[in-house]
């Protein structure tokens, strides 16, 4: 509650003997004291992965030189690390379509504190959800996307991320593909909300595909997007049963909850910076 | 624990108006006391499916003309029946290679009256479970695969399971593939456990699939066999959650609990006569 | 989706021969057309229990009637019958005080047409959900409640049942003990959704209780309200795990998500005319 | 798979800054390695909790010392230690009864490998499980117990434990209420699984009080056996859904499971070194 500000490191690299006694070292050296330290090592690969939040003993204005001379010891270590200031609230943009279930439980959430971030503004290629964005007091964006306008559409997306510093895209079932110059360019990370169990089906209408299919589970992903669409790192993902009794419309309606809490779920460990993505994978420091 | 004997019927056929009541209405003119009934109508292709069981009135010797009376009366109103004898238990040859769990698990629950059946063999591909079977005085029959046997030993086991009068077979954790000859001559139902959640992972190493992919859930699904390989009527499935700490190893661990507990469900399911499979699906009336 | 509007009935009464026969044959007698059939005897107990839904062949003025003929032939085989017609939708009153996630959560579900019923007002002790219950255009009334005006404000209650002629009334997270006398002249049944695995942790605090004994569970359980405070008949549970990590507030915002999903379900089970109260139990005919 | 043999430490103590400095610095200021670091605060009671494995640089004959010098460490520092050897795997003697799910399940884990422990012994109060035990090469001790034999019979249960130098006690299912003079006494950690979801129907048959009750999840429960019957703090609890068709058996065979998984997880931690009790509750670094 009135914990006090924080700095949250994400480290990996190559591993190696002593990382744990040396980081640890580093911040007690600054009079800093951990809080939470939690570390995995990949045997396989070899890499060794850390989140450390820890109480800076910095003062307020030497927090933001504490988080660079981290990142320079940490490169001294061959590892490469994000530093956050916990009291830095991230700023998050969701892009919607039509279906609006995604939207109101992120903003029901927000605004019931669940989050350590800000929704600053909705986009949407739809006009559809302006009177909801309005009722949570958030700007709505209407940028309209067909096959001519897309390029421009984008530009348009981008340059709204940039005018309201968005720190965090969310893709909250908004139903256009983005293009592969379009991730690459967004510089910022962007969660997506897939309606199926992946790598079960992918691509369009899974629901519809779970159905012709007889499953006896449906289940629903948040994955960072990426230009290879689908197959992101997946961040979480869960299952609800279903039965020979349930028809496509009845998958549709009981996913919509699926959606709702895997992507309430994944947007609120991106938050904490619990989330490491590393090639198509993700450590979850929950 | 005392019930009577019953007769169930599985149904399925075009639906029309007044069946629930026509069934129902047979069996209570020939003094039989329905104790459940359970009907599905599979809406947009018009299919009618319905489970019944009742206490036939018919005098021992009887039963068995009642069960072909009801099969006649079913096609009378344009439906396909499979009608049983519940004190008819049915008889189950179980098929292993070397992983010893599926079949741990399924001789523990038969042996503790889980089952409503009897498992009678088991048949391998291997010598290693001879020692197992022997434990739970199971006979014990070694047909050993090569490409070059193949046919040699589908025909070997078609006579085994002949020869027991097998009603089931199952593919506990059995490592060969069945040739599709096999699968159309052996005329009766296959239940097999692949160790994914269908469709994802289908064919080869799913864990190690599923651990390259990063996927948050691992899952196991209980099938029938059919000539298309990973493709055949679902009957089960359920999934455990695993996170970026479990390695291969880990995932082979976790999913042995669910192969054992999502093929027990499945085999119990079947052995009820609960499940009625139709094109690539089943229905389950549990 | 155009599905016609159909008759249902919940009926119980002493296990006979027949039953099923005989409920099937009036309605086929009449012209209907069974679209569900469920059934469950409570061996024990002795008891009958079914659920059976049929499109009536009555004209539209006549299905009234046939609603009556229904529950006269029920008591003909001494059985108890409500009977519903589903074109009739339930009107239901929500009660709240100050915790609004369930009140959302069951508005939005409303609005997006997943219950078969209308919300048409809510009521509450506490002023703050006046703006948000304007938001989803329902009436909102403030009946304060004090340990000296409680028989007031309970007589005020139920005329406001009346006058919105409630056929159900949901506590969503309504927190004022209702007492006695006020349940025993309701007149509608009243659900509720304790913030527990009931029967552990009934009474107050239970995520406190919950935190205090270190489960690794916790649950959320949603009940008809009887006299007998969080001892009626339950209609739907479900839990969530928890770890050692997880700090009372913890417990409470992960709760919230049980007591949404949790009360969804009940309510949605009850507006479909599948949920049959008896003694301190339900069936649930789902 | 050919990890080297690990210490692993649990500590405990009043919170300060620097902690997880000082014990990173500390081991690798002896060339050790850490693999593994985890902790908790409990921010309410000021304590620190730790879990920490590492690969020790001490020669082979020196890892006793290195273990007693970080409980020395850990006492200089307020806090308790608790230092394991992984080399040494920890020895398991299981009490049952007559009812066998668990020990088979216990029993073929074990063989399996998925323990980092040895079954050693089953001492039971019947004679039943003699050849089931024989089978799985185990010792096994009847020990009768009636009322009047029940002070012999503790001694002689101890006289074994101590006989076969266990380091933990499993009570797998085994119906006798231990004295609190005998748990007083025992020296070791007894783990019990209890058929409920505690603190919901604690004492005799719980699931006949379930189904009285009408719940809609049963559960089962691993705690730590205390002076304080079914008080003990929790390491492990699950639940499964049952309805109203599921009869009193139902909830016994469908509890097996449940049972079978939460004592067998709670066992595998316990043996991982990844359980520490404070208090009523349980620190579970998983």
């Amino acid at each position: 509650m009135s914990t006090p500000p924080t700095l949250v490191a994400l480290l990996h690299g190559p591993d190696q003997p002593g990382l744990v006694a040396k980081v640890a070292g580093w911040i007690f050296a600054r009079g800093g004291n951990i809080l939470h330290a939690d570390q995995h090592r990949d045997m396989e690969a070899g890499v060794f992965f850390q989140r450390v939040e820890w109480i800076s003993a910095a003062p307020a204005g030497q927090v933001e030189r504490e988080r660079a001379e981290f990142s320079a010891f940490a490169a001294s270590l061959g590892m490469q690390a994000r530093v956050s200031d916990t009291s830095q609230r991230l700023r998050v943009v969701v892009m919607v379509s039509k279906a609006d279930h995604c939207f109101h439980d992120l903003a029901l959430r927000w605004r019931a504190g669940e989050f350590a971030g800000e929704l600053v503004a909705a986009v949407s290629n739809h006009p559809d959800m302006a009177g909801v964005a309005q009722g949570y007091g958030l700007p709505y964006h209407v940028v309209p996307v067909t096959a001519e306008t897309k390029a421009a559409a984008e530009a348009k997306q981008l340059a709204l991320f940039n005018e309201y510093r968005a720190d965090l895209v969310i893709l909250a079932r908004y139903m256009q593909v983005l293009s592969a110059g379009f991730l690459d360019s967004i510089g910022r990370p962007v969660i997506n909300i897939h309606h199926s169990f992946l790598p079960a089906f992918a691509g369009g209408r899974p629901y519809h595909q779970a159905h012709a299919r007889g499953v006896k589970l449906i289940g629903a992903t948040a994955h960072y997007a990426t230009r290879d669409l689908d197959e992101g790192p997946i961040i979480h993902q869960d299952v609800g049963r279903v039965t020979h009794r349930h028809g496509v419309e009845d998958l549709i309606r009981m996913g919509r909850d699926l959606e709702k809490r895997v992507l309430a779920q994944a947007v609120r460990w991106h938050l904490d910076h619990r989330v490491l993505a590393y090639g198509n994978k993700t450590v979850v420091f929950d």
